[in-house]
């Protein structure tokens, strides 16, 4: 017997339809005599439009009310996948957050789970229902409602399957799988079988929009095995492990892209002391999040131009700051939007040697100039014109052998 | 200081627009020093979207995970409305079937009201704060929701006010009140300043829709002053009291009319002991709700011809059972769908006499014929051909001084 969890996304229920080939999955597994704990989103669509009706109210909805809005999404589906399944003579029931109940830190529309309570949902199972969760949300000591963020369902399955003690946590979803790079630009993009959680990590904060990443980072902390797989075929999806049970042939298991982040440059800065804390200083204060950092010396000798990364929609909020609040002189602030991130992800990149070498001279072969460089145990990121992005993804993915 | 129940139906807060026009409504009675619980539907339409999606999985839709269902129906509205307050800078608060809790007998789909915990909430309305409950639901002992039937938050709001010991329940609706006669078809009806529950009763049972009649009975058993009003004018509504606070100037208070009825005739029937017995036992094991009954004796003097009436969606049903279990000899069953019901109503009538006769003279004299006759203490009421409906209700709208 095993216990698993299976978390369905927005699209994998988003219609009537879906519901009941999610239902039929269910029953599959069921009948193989597995525990079943699904954990359900709200059916796709819906809620963006609690969203919309919050915001024609107010920009400033109150964000406890918010909550109350939102958490219908989940339990609407809770309801439909239940009746579904009743409909396919399988036991099941909807327990809803404050049934169960899901306990909360109770910070509005970004909560933690905190606890979760095992006894009637484990009493269910042990008489063959199945029980169906209601994704991203939970409530608090004082017994009110509270979401976890959006993509929360991805959170409140790896904390079930945590402390329900699950033997796996399968994220259905609307792709089959992690891909090598993203398989709707490069067709030759490989679906990958294992990766670790730090390398899927990695690649769903560089843009792989598969799983959330505070997710990941919990599964990774508990140890929690989990498979992302597509609700419309029947293929294996990725299985997600901790890095020992991984057996790396390649340096590099995939190529991430983003086009997020906006360069800026301020040129002729007095090089002296204290000048790069006296231009970052106040833009952490700020809330902005610096990516990438460098400096070059100037033709003069006497002034540096340095450059560094942000997020695109904090541009004008850092010139502003840097405008402001920093004490520094220099000549003027440039910025280019029109810049993306290319990032090389891999657990086996650490033992490889020649790595960073080959991805510079890949890029160069191509003609692409580098304009900033970042990197970590397992990542390499570089920003390039956005207009080679494509040029580099494909060339980055034929040079490390994921074609 | 005055405690209000507002009730706002589906109509009333059937889009942001009108919410906000709600929370404009519930805003000038707290300034006025009130203390306010709000009671609210589903927006308009949502209920019944919501129970199309149940059908599209199954026309037997497991009745628990139904109510779960439908019960984000209020929710929705309670969040919306309690935040469109906030922005109004009015302390609001939705306060959730199981937050507070609204305890059930458990029946699923239809449910009654058994208690309702008051500390919680008078806490919150002695801080100023208004209360939004959503209508139409509970929890059961079990912690499962439960639905109340279909118009049932007019129970609830009814429930609440005698639990919380208001001062009064209003019922914000999309009509001004209660009136003499379907305004719709009759545009001389006339709106009803005050009338008794037992006349609402009479009135609402006969098709009056403007309150669900359980709540009118609730509401009349524990003495709680109603009144119907419009949201979307500000004119007085109808008060609903008990009798004895009602100066009676006229005998008829209102004439109602409702197309839901069918006559059905038993031709050729055995004139014998027992014979009405062995009619209507099987129809009443049936659940067939007869209304009225005549039996005319036919020509020959050994048979008679018996008619009754049902609703129309019984007719086959009945027809059914007559055929399979009545133990009677006939020569037939024909029945007749094309028929009206129309009722005078009035808490006067009883002490004044010859309402009867003035009735039947005034449909003779518009030469239209009586197909059945039902009386009750306050109420009169005869089956006539479909086809003559507006004429006598004009009639005897006229005859019996309400225009």
């Amino acid at each position: 017997m095993v216990k698993k969890v299976l978390k369905f996304g927005g699209t994998s229920v988003g219609t009537i339809d879906r519901i009941r080939h999610v239902a039929n999955i269910i029953k599959k597994e069921q009948l193989q005599g597995n525990k079943v704990i699904a954990i359900v989103s709200a059916m796709a669509g819906k809620t963006n439009e609690l969203i919309s009706l919050s915001n024609e109210i107010s920009n400033e909805f109150n964000k406890r009310e918010f909550d109350v809005l939102l958490s219908t999404g989940e339990q609407v589906t809770c309801a439909l996948l239940s009746g579904a399944l009743i409909k396919l003579n399988i036991k099941a029931k909807s327990f809803l957050n404050w049934q169960i109940p899901i306990l909360t830190d109770g910070e509005h529309t970004n909560a933690r789970i905190v606890n979760i309570n095992v006894e009637n949902i484990n009493e269910y199972l042990g008489n063959n229902g199945v029980a169906i969760i209601p994704g991203f949300q939970g409530i608090s000591k004082n017994l009110d409602i509270t979401t976890i963020g959006r993509g929360g369902s991805d959170a409140t399955a790896v904390a079930v399957a945590k402390i329900f003690n699950a033997d796996t946590c399968e994220i259905y979803t609307d792709v089959d799988g992690v891909y090598s790079t993203d398989p709707n630009k490069i067709p030759v993009a490989k679906k990958i079988d294992k990766i670790s959680y730090d390398e899927m990590l990695e690649l769903s904060s560089l843009g792989a929009k598969v799983m959330q990443s505070s997710a990941v980072q919990t599964a990774m902390m508990y140890n929690i095995p989990l498979e992302v797989k597509s609700t419309f075929t029947e293929r294996k999806g990725t299985k997600i492990f901790s890095q020992e049970n991984i057996d790396y042939s390649k340096s590099v298991t995939g190529v991430a892209y983003s086009k997020d982040d906006a360069k800026i440059t301020i040129t002729g800065v007095k090089d002296r002391p204290g000048v790069a804390a006296n231009i970052f200083e106040p833009l952490s204060k700020g809330q902005i999040n610096v990516d990438m950092v460098i400096q070059n010396i100037s033709s003069d000798l006497k002034t540096t131009d340095i450059t560094f990364t942000v997020k695109r929609n904090d541009v004008l909020k850092t010139k502003k700051i840097l405008k402001d609040y920093s004490k520094i002189e220099y000549k003027e602030i440039i910025h280019n939007e029109k810049v993306a991130k290319v990032s090389i992800v891999g657990a086996g990149m650490v033992s490889t040697p020649g790595v960073t070498y080959k991805m510079f001279r890949a890029l160069s072969d191509e003609g692409i100039n580098i304009l900033a460089i970042s990197t970590s145990e397992i990542k390499l990121s570089v920003i390039i014109e956005e207009s080679n992005t494509l040029k580099a993804i494909k060339k980055l993915h034929t040079v490390f052998d994921l074609d």
